[in-house]
């Protein structure tokens, strides 16, 4: 393990050991009882050994042991470890949870266990690189057969229309002559440069999505490698609906605690898309240099590269071109960083 | 210089790169007309040569020119420098403002002037550090009786209720029981604990203020020295105004653009207080691990200490200890860092 990856776990894990954080995530009804939910209806949990992998304030580890579970391994880097251990004897859980106060890498459990829960999922999914721990952890640490929860991930994005955050940023300039005389004009194209370089985390409304979104990437994380998940690179083809002005691209995720597509045996989803009830997550949208009109039937292709930043890789590098019915291909690139 | 200097120098230049923070402060009209209207009525700006130290996108050298100045020389170390560039030339001030891309203790002026502008005030109005060099451009640039603008400042402090930031912070884990099965009370004082080591950057009511302020320092841009800055000491006093719940205290502060008590010849102040309109610099609060109750003509009593960080002299360590009535006195510790 190098001494880089070291010094991005140092702040990364820091930033869990404030309270704050806790606070939002759980906050944050719609994640918070979508593991509830998963974790009350999974019969592996009742009488089963379980890690809970990120424990932070321990919330999931006492979901699981108040579910039936016969322990449960609540493993955390962070100086939340301390909050958990509280939490678990307040609720006299103290004899069912073992909070363990340790890196995921560095854990090594007295058993194989039948579940490992994690709410590992970052921005646009990836980001904080957390699903790194978590399938070393299943490699190392799941029984065969066990179950992971959540079970699945998929990865969406579509075109966007924003009309307002492209006012924010270019009005502000273009109304400082005739708030104090002095013309600011020039830097309005500079702003939307600027916002154009980084990823943005915002809700967004359904009616700004201007066609079908298309699927970027679906994986079972039962199965899915390290190497599947370094470079993601998806070929996409939208036909618009209705006319407006493209502004960019947004990407959400969606995780299943069971199958996403078994239409028989319906499982719960923790959605993220603009279509569900907004989470802490956000969409995450990528803005373009030259907004464009695009109208009904209008074809918007190219491709989509997602990995990890080569100097922090919970951070994310990301390339997307895309091409407007028959006008030329443009490349943008964006940083997800702890600028956000 | 130390490499130190330059480490803590390098995040602090590149932020003012970014558009977004010149977005917020050119947006803060409080401000920015505060400066306008100052340059605009200074007698030595017209026909004087000016400086404009951290002169970001060019605003207050474009105000200087307009106001009839000979010369204006904007420096500014971060990138903003090439906005102030296209800024200038595009309001037609290229031969009277010169765009100097320089850290301020490596530029050399052509002439000794007859004022200096600078926007050089932080949250707690000596985050951030820049006053430093503000002084040696004044000792190294201004003509003997030349005008610094603002030319005074004052701290002030007073005790506050806020009720609703303690709610905030202890309700949220106080619910959890009802909102999700588990009992997480035992993190709220940690919450509150956690709340309390960081001065917090937020706008209040003036109906909050619990006594009279009390002034911290004042002093003349002209005069001070940067020994009389690195280490703020002062002891305060206040009685109270009617009853309610203690939470911390909160600093502010005003810059005059002339005398601030000249009653004969009234000047321009920007102030930062709650009584008067909201800036971007809002107040800075510091809040107390034990809240308690005081009542009218209650003494609070105690000290206020403010000094640079040792590890990173742009950010502050305060401490600060009090006592009401005749109870023990309490002291605690705040960082102002890089995490506002």
């Amino acid at each position: 393990e190098s001494a880089a990856q070291k010094e991005s776990d140092e702040p990364y894990f820091r930033s869990y050991s404030d309270l704050c954080i806790h606070e939002e995530m759980l906050g944050d009804k719609i994640r918070t009882n979508a593991y509830r939910e998963a974790i009350m209806k999974c019969p592996a949990v009742k009488g089963g050994a379980v890690v809970d992998l990120g424990a932070g304030t321990g919330i999931l580890s006492c979901f699981c042991a108040q579910s039936g579970a016969r322990k449960v391994y609540a493993v955390e880097a962070s100086e939340a470890a301390d909050f958990a251990r509280q939490v678990v004897k307040m609720n006299g859980l103290g004899d069912k949870v073992a909070v363990v106060h340790s890196r995921a890498e560095d854990f090594v459990p007295s058993e194989k266990v039948d579940v490992i829960v994690s709410e590992w999922m970052g921005y646009f999914l990836l980001y904080e690189g957390m699903w790194r721990s978590v399938l070393q952890a299943r490699d190392k640490w799941l029984k065969p057969g066990g179950i992971m929860l959540p079970a699945c991930a998929e990865i969406f994005l579509a075109p966007i229309t924003d009309p307002e955050y492209w006012l924010e940023k270019v009005d502000c300039w273009l109304g400082m002559q005739k708030e104090y005389g002095v013309d600011m004009s020039a830097l309005s194209l500079h702003a939307w440069k600027s916002a154009c370089s980084n990823v943005r985390v915002a809700t967004l409304d359904a009616d700004q999505i201007l066609a079908r979104e298309h699927k970027v990437i679906g994986f079972q994380l039962g199965s899915v490698s390290e190497l599947d998940l370094e470079c993601i690179k998806s070929q996409f083809e939208f036909s618009c609906m209705g006319s407006g002005t493209l502004h960019g691209f947004a990407a959400w995720f969606k995780t299943g605690f069971g199958s996403l597509h078994n239409s028989s045996q319906p499982s719960l989803v923790l959605s993220t898309s603009p279509w569900d009830e907004p989470t802490h997550w956000q969409q995450s949208v990528m803005y373009i240099e030259r907004p464009g009109e695009v109208k009904q039937d209008s074809k918007i292709s190219g491709s989509l590269e997602i990995k990890a930043n080569s100097g922090n890789n919970r951070f994310l590098d990301i390339q997307l071109s895309y091409s407007v019915d028959a006008l030329p291909l443009v490349t943008h690139f964006y940083k997800m960083t702890d600028h956000i």
